[in-house]
């Protein structure tokens, strides 16, 4: 797609790379993130280590425009995200004050002592926006750096998306390309996913602006069954969604011509 | 974890990115790897794009014994995983007898023509060893390089689980390390997350094989509980569970002194 704006998701997390856990934080981030306007071009997931943070989140300050992390925020000797952040943006970790004040709020209500443990998670790269958790404990931090802005968010998935929703929107709404996106879909049976192949490759060299894709759906009574689905782009809904349904029409007909047919209607979903 | 023999997985796919799917790949293969003895140490979601699959391929070649990949190898436009892989490699993308009898099989037992869509499926990296897809159409291809062996498999998850049960577990148990994996676990109540957090950080310097991760599971009647898991390594079964519950008894007894207790029995789960 043209006129990209490029995001990276960096998931923090020991737990990920041993497989306990699937990574649903990126999808749902990636999904969000999506429909905002950006082209998430990587999902990196490392583990709990300094070095390997800090390695990653480098390759991304100053490639692309955002990169969110989450995971690795909390009071447990492996949370090491921050200390890592401010390693790679060449900083100093600090007591953020502002984080702290937070912090000394939500155990003081819990009549739990602010032990050192806890503490910890108010030390924060040099300039940071602190984010307010509503749910748990530690805060997050949106901080720029050459031409990208960093949002390191928490790993527990009710906390990253409240943070998200109640703050980083806002932040981020600045950054997002002004554009509408688009989501539309169509099932088709009676055409093989190659036969349809050569269409949708055509299609979409001739609309760089929408992301095209076809999803196998198994045999039902011997016949091929496939989900397509389009997401477009445009500088108002309507002209994304107008173009989103253009393409699935044209998939609709060559289906037709290649003996099968078109068993949904078209469905559209806009991120507005 | 020292005597690292480390383990990169490479998810191919757009879908991934735009947050349609959530990669159950990734966490079905990290857990799988894992209890086989490799350190998984990335995942990086990657777009069905040359250029990017290329420049992860190429980072991890000759810095991690072995590279997972999986997706884009079916027979649509934007399947170009064995062409990226070919150039990451530095050599031919060549159409691989084997796999194009496969193919042929394939397709002539569904009383279906090869097309070309379908033949591209049969071009891969030269001096690939052809991985038989029992389920679906593509084959994989497993691939040295320097000191890393490279798999590439398909990404939808019936056909990547059964190539990687059928094939790929004897290829790579010759490079696994020799060592076997236990995985334990308990449950503590009345102990909040930070109050364990010195003891779990203490413990993890004195066992360096052993990865030790809490998990809190909420309030229950006002009081913390928590899961801890240990995964431990050792020559044999037995070493590894050894360390692993020597570890979890000595959490239990910390716990007590704090003012909490175990709430279940340490259960343990072997890789053999």
């Amino acid at each position: 797609m043209s006129h990209d704006v490029k995001a990276w998701i960096i998931s923090i997390g020991s737990e990920l790379l041993v497989g306990r856990i699937v990574n649903t934080n990126a999808s749902w981030l990636a999904r969000r993130l999506t429909f905002m306007g950006f082209t998430v071009d990587r999902i990196i997931v490392v583990p709990d280590v300094i070095g390997d943070i800090v390695e990653e989140v480098r390759r991304g300050l100053g490639r692309v425009r955002l990169i969110v992390s989450t995971g690795g925020l909390g009071p447990t000797h492996d949370d090491v995200t921050m200390e890592a952040m401010a390693l790679a943006l060449g900083g100093q970790l600090v007591l953020n004050g502002e984080a702290e004040l937070l912090l000394r709020e939500f155990y003081s209500r819990r009549g739990l002592p602010l032990t050192r443990e806890r503490l910890k998670m108010a030390y924060m790269p040099e300039g940071c926006r602190v984010l307010r958790n509503p749910i748990g404990s530690a805060p997050g931090c949106a901080i720029s750096y050459d031409e990208t802005l960093l949002v390191i968010l928490p790993g527990v998935p009710e906390e990253m998306e409240a943070m998200f929703e109640n703050e980083v929107v806002r932040i981020i709404t600045q950054i997002a390309p002004r554009i509408a996106m688009v989501e539309c879909y169509t099932q088709l049976k009676g055409v093989p996913e190659a036969a349809i192949a050569p269409v949708l490759k055509e299609l979409s060299k001739r609309h760089p602006n929408a992301y095209i894709k076809s999803h196998p759906k198994g045999y039902i009574l011997e016949e091929p069954h496939i989900e397509i689905r389009v997401i477009a782009r445009g500088n108002v809904e309507e002209e994304a969604r107008e173009i989103a349904k253009q393409i699935l029409e044209q998939i609709g007909r060559e289906a037709l011509r290649l003996g099968g047919s078109t068993i949904t209607e078209v469905k559209c979903q806009a991120n507005t």
